[in-house]
């Protein structure tokens, strides 16, 4: 049956497996100190533009995303989230597992605001009796968000300036960092991005990848004996060829931002389907995530030939439901979804 | 250059490699509901002989020990182990970090005795200050230990006796069980195994995978929620057919065994080289980690064309080194290094 | 100056002092273990009605809140509160400190309602993602609320319905227990509270003890080996005396409830002045809070004779102000604010 | 019954209880910014001859030692102890529900020595897989000891030369403080001991309080934001004047050191006394425990009219029993038990 549930339903781009195979047998030193990671460390630095930039390697989104937060902030620390941020919401606690508070703004299809941030801000430094609440130590957001929004160049700036008044770092989780960079929506390079915030990650497992995050440090802020914390939080590799083989791949010829493109194009594609049809966007957005309203008779029958993601109730007689194309997408499927829809 | 330094040096077994190739734009489901995943623990239940006991998932050691650890343990609780075990001395803390104390006991190469565990929990409940102590409510074993020796059945028996006494989980950290199940020395099957504890993993990230871990239930005590509690941790692979592919491969044909006889084979052969070359052995095992004391000079010179793992100053003139062989070691290998030594 | 900034100004009830004294060379063992203690105990339940009841004693709000929600919860597990709620708002992070998420829903001048808990049961249970998510393990209330509200009998067997629903404890925070129960606005009694909650405590520290708060389990739910899980907090006094003498001596013939009804009646005094000089008041509650709306001016003057806490500001001119009124309270007080006023 | 059994078995000195009652009803402000705690804080000061010096207060010692061992460590590192340190063996495992790893180094009647810890770190630091190890960040050592023993000024000006060299905070537990200082056996002042470490704490619970301890930073190095570490902890007093009345009793008009002599002196009668009755003690020691072996026989008969603390089995016939004098320790009690032994 065909999908368009999540963009992490296939394997790997062939070209990472292809690498799998002709590596397989090279010894190799383990956690990470070998030269596919080092190789792939130099092309995103590349990439990023930034040859004093420090690359790491992780395995899913919700551990990069518990172990920066972690690792990053104080202890009487928290971080600011929009509502719908992925760590808000939809990672079983892992932050506050790790002792965090996750500090909520509210979200605009997706996305937070600056002059929100900057309110927190000023109320938590306001309040005479802030020393006995979190203090805001960080900025989450997440590029695309988890509603595959954007943040305008602009925007960035206004958040990173607020970031810098008040002392936060700024993260972005870029789990879908490619789909975001190569929308047609997108008014800021990879580059661009970099300078915007203070650690962001490149993600692997929704963008051609079996599994991988390249953590990238921007500022010269790498927390201290992060290998250390890497493995306390349980989350470092023997063989961390598994990630450096796969980001060296990604990394070789623009791949990743090749396959990512694909993504975009399919997205468009079945975006204007949708529009031709006369569906209505539970959310506008330009990335490749498409939410759209659909009547639950006719759910039922399309989830007979298609998987698509549940996303909310729209009212007693329609849903939203997500489609989401990926790297492997091809247009045969849109041309199969476009006859079922 | 030649390398015996450990036996997570090459990639993967090329069946696995090949499985990654003929499954990979298969579409599936995400979190290890896919086909993949049932599959493998079906075999892997078959091969433990238990139709009841649930298989999981994780992506390394350190990761397993921790999660299972902590979502097995009562908060009040620490786990008794080997103060050479791995998650006592080379786990950055994991465990630590978790909440739970690691209570130690004496190690005898590697293996602790029921006997000083009967020791520990007599004098712990025996003490009237107890409440005032962390409860003991684990034992965590490694077989192989970290220093490549096996417990007999026996022995084992009197451990697992022990922890019921005392009502204690006993945990046996399998990253390199196969090397155990096949070595010579060894005195049980894997379904006895199964029965002499309460929780176990098999080890793939060292046994022929890329990475990964499948942890075996023994008595219907999987933790409540423990899928919520490996996101919670930061463990829960987006697409798990990375490890249900590679556990499917593994327990297909009984590859895992058999791999992990060429391990034994491979380090047996190497063993009596070493002997019949007069070397001293600083642990006597009969698994694939072989410690031997080497000449400084020695070492110096076969540094050049072979890598060996460090493994402590033996005296100002020697030193005891690890040769690890493992499923990806020839015998070309150990003929190569028998002319270096 | 004159204070009714809080209700934690002064020390302890005089017959504590006096307690505390006659008692002082008497030798007593530890932790809790003295006759003291097992008396106090006694006298709680006794006036609880529960012959059953397990009663603990701490030292203050934050802390036990933290310890009744950590010992309570299932690690996957959060605990739900209103957003003003002291857990959400006050306490540093204590409860995302030790693991868990506040999970948050609107706050009704400090009161949540058994349809948002129930809602948000049903959205969570409902979402078939709800295992990557916190489960909702308990609902935290405080009675009084922050605010000086009380929840009326009904409400309360809502919420507590709700909970039996949904396989969650109900933990009702009464740092300002005796306020709440001797307000006229108050329609139940103190046995009566102890039958709708799962655990209670009947604070001390801002109801005439110097520090204290006493913990009641109605349905023999004390978490296993509590008192370690109390050492382990950093919570278990050596000399337990402190606080057992001082629970004795406020069950002592109704002493909890008599000074709590003097608070309640000199915030009802003055609650009557402020209304007749024309003040708006923020927050219409019947316990020892006031919260009323002041011109900045004469806030301005009114502040060099007495305080008062700041709560938060109303509009550019205005002011909203909390008076708090306590055991300590006496008539000639508030007849010196009201000249001020 | 008589009880030698610890030194936290009356309450509080009597000029603690007058402070009290005289200051009962003046209104203060909370959280430890009344002037009381601020007068104690300036007495402290000017006993360590450290104007600079930072003090806070807090309940009790676990507590104590868990906020400084989480605060001033790094989440990576772990605290250096000796194995019957109190943070290693008796404090519910605290420290590691805080997140860090207790290092065991041996101890020697309760003391540990400069040159193991210097062969740990040397270990540790030599070792190249040191990273995927807990990194050693401060030096805990009790004075006196939980064995009533005494550091030398020479063995601490050795241990705190260590703890620079691998730039380690060193801690000094001074829960019975005032029973080293006093003693015979003491060769240094509480201002040359201030210098001879980053941190220390006054014990107030076993040396005429009825609860808590005087931290004293020594070196700037205050953990930022220490106010909500300490609120995140539990251990915020709403009535700081509880700790802040009571030290400064014990700090005026050398208090503190007077009633700490007192135990000294009796102890030094106490064992005379033993040492004239030929018991033979198990530990030599110049402070207020004392050790000694007894007849079971003999003991079961003593503990009819006296209770003393059970330390452990000697052999079949004999135990080792611990009698603790305190500041309220009396000639009379002395001249009791004298005539029962």
């Amino acid at each position: 049956m065909l999908s368009f549930s999540s963009d992490y339903t296939e394997g790997a781009h062939e070209k990472i497996l292809q690498r799998f195979v002709e590596t397989n047998l090279e010894q190799l030193p383990g956690y990470g100190s070998d030269h596919y990671c080092d190789e792939a460390k130099e092309k995103i630095k590349k990439a990023v533009e930034m040859p004093d930039a420090d690359v790491w390697f992780l395995t899913g989104g919700t551990q990069t995303n518990e172990i920066i937060v972690d690792t990053m902030l104080a202890k009487y620390e928290g971080a600011i989230s929009a509502v719908t941020g992925h760590i808000s919401a939809h990672e079983a606690g892992a932050v506050e597992f790790n002792g965090h508070e996750v500090l909520t703004v509210p979200g605009y299809d997706g996305k937070l605001k600056a002059s929100d941030v900057r309110n927190y801000c000023e109320t938590f430094y306001g309040d005479e009796n802030h020393e006995h609440m979190v203090f805001p130590g960080m900025v989450y957001i997440s590029y695309p968000t988890e509603y595959g929004t954007l943040y305008s160049k602009k925007e960035l700036e206004e958040i990173y300036a607020v970031c810098k008044e008040f002392k936060m770092t700024l993260f972005v989780d870029g789990a879908r960092l490619g789909y975001g960079l190569m929308s047609t929506g997108c008014d800021l390079t990879l580059p661009e991005l970099a300078r915007l915030c203070d650690v962001f990650y490149i993600g692997g497992t929704k963008v051609g990848a079996l599994c991988g995050e390249a953590v990238v440090f921007t500022q010269g802020n790498t927390p201290k004996h992060f290998l250390t914390s890497i493995k306390q939080h349980g989350a470092l590799l023997a063989k961390g060829r598994l990630l450096g083989i796969q980001f060296d791949a990604l990394f070789t010829d623009d791949l990743y931002f090749e396959i990512s493109k694909n993504a975009i194009e399919r997205a468009d594609e079945l975006r204007q389907i949708l529009k031709d049809k006369g569906y209505k966007f539970a959310i506008e957005n330009p990335t490749n995530q498409i939410f759209v309203v659909i009547e639950n008779e006719k759910l039922k029958k399309l989830q007979n030939q298609v998987t698509v993601g549940f996303w909310e109730k729209y009212d007693d007689t329609h849903t939203v439901v997500r489609f989401a194309t990926s790297w492997a997408t091809t247009k045969e499927q849109i041309q199969e979804v476009e006859k079922l829809l």
